[in-house]
């Protein structure tokens, strides 16, 4: 009953009745369309509680609606809105979209602008990178395939069952798959993650998830209802304690973990930490999403093994895909998890979209069958590392004392904590004005703000930009600290 | 409170406390999984009402199961489980999975056997007519293109620019866009749908579709919680006066119409239909889904305009796709619709999978530039316009007297309803043992029950097929009939 918020308080010393201040004000929220036809109406009991009247007074205002023909009462139904704004002939999609929140939108002219911007702020791998000659030779491959005009007919909504077998096997190689495991394959991660909620969540639900993280990820779930819950997440993963009074706090339906790069901070759970993730979901009872699309961006340091693999309960789902490390444009990617869950998912899978496009799905199978994907992943992880180091070095030069950042041993996110006051939204405006731009925290923000944090998406840079961004962006931060200091000068009295 | 329905009536006269015999059988329920982990209670006084019982009796089970570890109290917020299965290592998901109805299977073993059948089961077109050469023609235009790289780089929700440019372009000349409409692209149709459904319903919402219809339709919507209702469609698509009636009746949210070669029945609706539906939906005020995958498949008979060409209310939005006409492995569609709700189909179709395969995008997009699609769409339209006469003389030379079929002018389908008393669920089994098989009405069926009906796919099958098909299918259907005949015969007293 969102609507009774916007009923302006009665007169009760006036001279119109009350029921028919209430009726006019009702009216015109139905002539308005901000009730829309067919909504219902709280009971006359119920709605003279909340506004504090006496029953009959509701009832007369009811009946004034009715015989206007602005609502219509069904006896043991209640009330209904039937009439419509008056001499509308067309439809007000503003009503008709009302009931659902449109999620934030995250400002996308830095990408669409980026070509004459240093921008750190879209996380993807650099075009300039793709192996194009590689790509046309797998798809060239599949062109002359005899089964080719299978590959273009009506799929399943599992996968094209050459390629969900190949990652099938693969998973088995590393230990990943346990007995009765089973893989279906989606549009990258995302809609892994959108099947999942869509099968395992209802509205209301709490659901655990990193903060910061992935904007994408946070729009999704609101947009299914979930209250999110944020664990903290900077340095070594996910921050445990918290984790541990959450899950006893809030009895959340699941977790989603990035163990791996965790976007936005870059960080990575430690193997014992992964461990007690496991073991804390196992005590909650609840299944663990491990959403790792940047398992195969590790620059440094030993690889770990995934909670999929760690996890004794199968309680475990785990997410990967082809787009971080070959073509974004092709939207491939898979869950391995217990077959009941893949079943319900291939469900959902049917029902969203069918199945993914098997146009794709064969030319990233002949790409990674044919050797061509591990031999990009080495180019772009070569090329990653030189990226890396380079962001870091830089932050190290340009970056004023107090500035903290994460040091990650992959992925193409780094996050930043700048110096006490600054609010990165606020540096965003000036470093844009320099042809700098990044994402300022506050679109990674779950249950905590982030004013003074931003990420920086270094992947898709070259190390000569790298150097060149950091060096205006730690100018414009150290200029911003000095306003800041000044204005925080104490202002003599007056005398 | 869905669970309520699970507890057993106390035994009132036994030697049993009440109190003890509520706790046993709620504390049953969660060991066994039955109520989950953080699910909320009822509260006490509302438990008592329901059950007839005196509060505090219930509020002494509560605390048995409080005190046992089961349950947690919290002033103010009520009561949730806290307890699990003991000695379950492992995640139960089907406790999980238990929340959400999975929807009704379609038994597809009609298609992955098809190839020694004769299989009228599925609808999509037969890929022996692809064009694989101009398929490959198209893709080489694409791989050979300077901007490559940026169509394997991640893209827009939107979709592919210059292919919706291309389609919002070809829309415009077509009369179908109206000032202020937009256009996104989506994979296939049947994700416009989804999308749709997202942002315009709520669970529990009325959703008018056609009865009988395409069971992918059904089991989205179902699974997003809509309540279907529907309208039957036979002869000439929507029956007028049953809409209105439900219309009138369940104030649904959304209506969502195949006016052409209507799957499953292959009807189209007639020009004075499309008006009278536009003129309903805008006295009820609600949005029109005109759902038009078929349209490009007229094989006789004069083209009708568009609902949303008509529509002069801007409630209308047009979905269509590549699928039916080209290849169904590439799943390509758009919505073209008012600016607002386009919007918020592109955000949530940034939350649901980021974006439509871009790859698919620029080969579909280089494809119909060409003149490849017109080419390959006069093709198709020939073929299915021999196949669609085929079957309809085949239905006249073998079916025996008493069955009635659709007579659809377009499409891949037709709507076959057998002689009383025989149900097509019954016939199948008879039908797959001499290699014909098909889908009975009862997957498509919305509110009306259609035992005696089935669905003929006849756009996949060759002219001998059909023919060979339904002379099986004649003989099969004349026999049953036989059967039953005898088995009504009366039956001799015994003397």
């Amino acid at each position: 009953m969102l609507w009774l918020m916007d009923l302006q308080p009665l007169d009760h010393q006036g001279e119109v009745p009350l029921y028919r201040q209430l009726f006019e004000q009702i009216a015109d929220q139905i002539r308005s369309g901000k009730l829309a036809r067919g909504q219902k109406l709280p009971a006359t009991r119920e709605l003279a509680g909340a506004l504090g009247l006496n029953r009959a007074t509701v009832a007369a205002a009811y009946e004034m609606l009715e015989t206007g023909g602005l609502i219509s009462g069904h006896v043991g139904r209640g009330s209904f809105v039937t009439g419509r704004p008056a001499g509308n002939e067309g439809l007000d999609w503003e009503v008709q979209l009302g009931r659902h929140e449109a999620p934030a939108s995250v400002a996308l002219n830095t990408a669409s602008a980026g070509k004459q911007w240093i921008s750190f702020a879209v996380s993807r791998p650099a075009d300039a990178l793709f192996p194009l000659d590689d790509f046309r030779g797998a798809c060239a491959a599949v062109l002359s395939r005899d089964d080719l005009a299978e590959i273009l007919q009506l799929g399943s909504p599992s996968g094209f069952e050459p390629l969900r077998r190949h990652l099938l096997e693969s998973a088995r190689r590393d230990g990943l798959v346990r007995p009765g495991d089973d893989l279906i394959i989606t549009n990258g991660c995302q809609q892994a993650l959108d099947l999942i909620g869509r099968v395992l969540l209802r509205p209301g639900d709490a659901v655990v998830v990193e903060d910061p993280v992935y904007t994408g990820l946070k729009n999704l779930l609101v947009g299914l209802g979930a209250h999110l819950v944020g664990v903290p997440v900077e340095t070594e993963g996910l921050d445990l304690s918290q984790l541990r009074r959450v899950l006893d706090r809030e009895q959340p339906r699941l977790m989603i973990v990035t163990p791996n790069f965790q976007n936005p901070t870059g960080t990575t759970l430690r193997l014992a930490a992964r461990q007690a993730v496991l073991g804390m979901a196992q005590e909650a009872g609840i299944p663990v999403i491990e959403n790792d699309p940047y398992c195969e961006l590790r620059y440094q340091g030993q690889a770990l093994p995934a909670l999929k693999q760690m996890d004794q309960g199968g309680r475990t789902v785990l997410l990967r895909s082809f787009s971080k490390v070959s073509f974004p444009g092709l939207r491939v990617g898979w869950a391995l998890g217990p077959k009941m869950l893949i079943d319900r998912l291939r469900q959902a899978k049917e029902a969203s979209d069918l199945h993914t496009d098997q146009l794709s799905q064969a030319v990233l199978l002949e790409f990674a069958r044919s050797g061509r994907l591990d031999a990009h992943g080495k180019h772009v992880r070569k090329t990653g590392a030189e990226r890396l180091t380079a962001t870091i070095i830089a932050c190290r030069e340009f970056l004023p004392p107090g500035t903290w950042w994460t040091q990650p041993e992959g992925g193409m996110n780094l996050w930043v904590r700048l110096p006490k006051p600054l609010d990165a939204s606020n540096l965003l405006a000036s470093a844009q004005e320099s042809g700098v731009t990044f994402l300022p925290g506050r679109y990674f923000e779950v249950s905590r703000r982030n004013p003074g944090a931003l990420r920086l998406s270094f992947a898709g840079l070259e190390v000569e930009q790298i150097h060149s961004g950091l060096k205006i962006l730690g100018q414009i931060i150290r200029g911003e600290l000095e306003k800041a200091a000044e204005s925080r000068e104490p202002v003599p009295a007056l005398v």
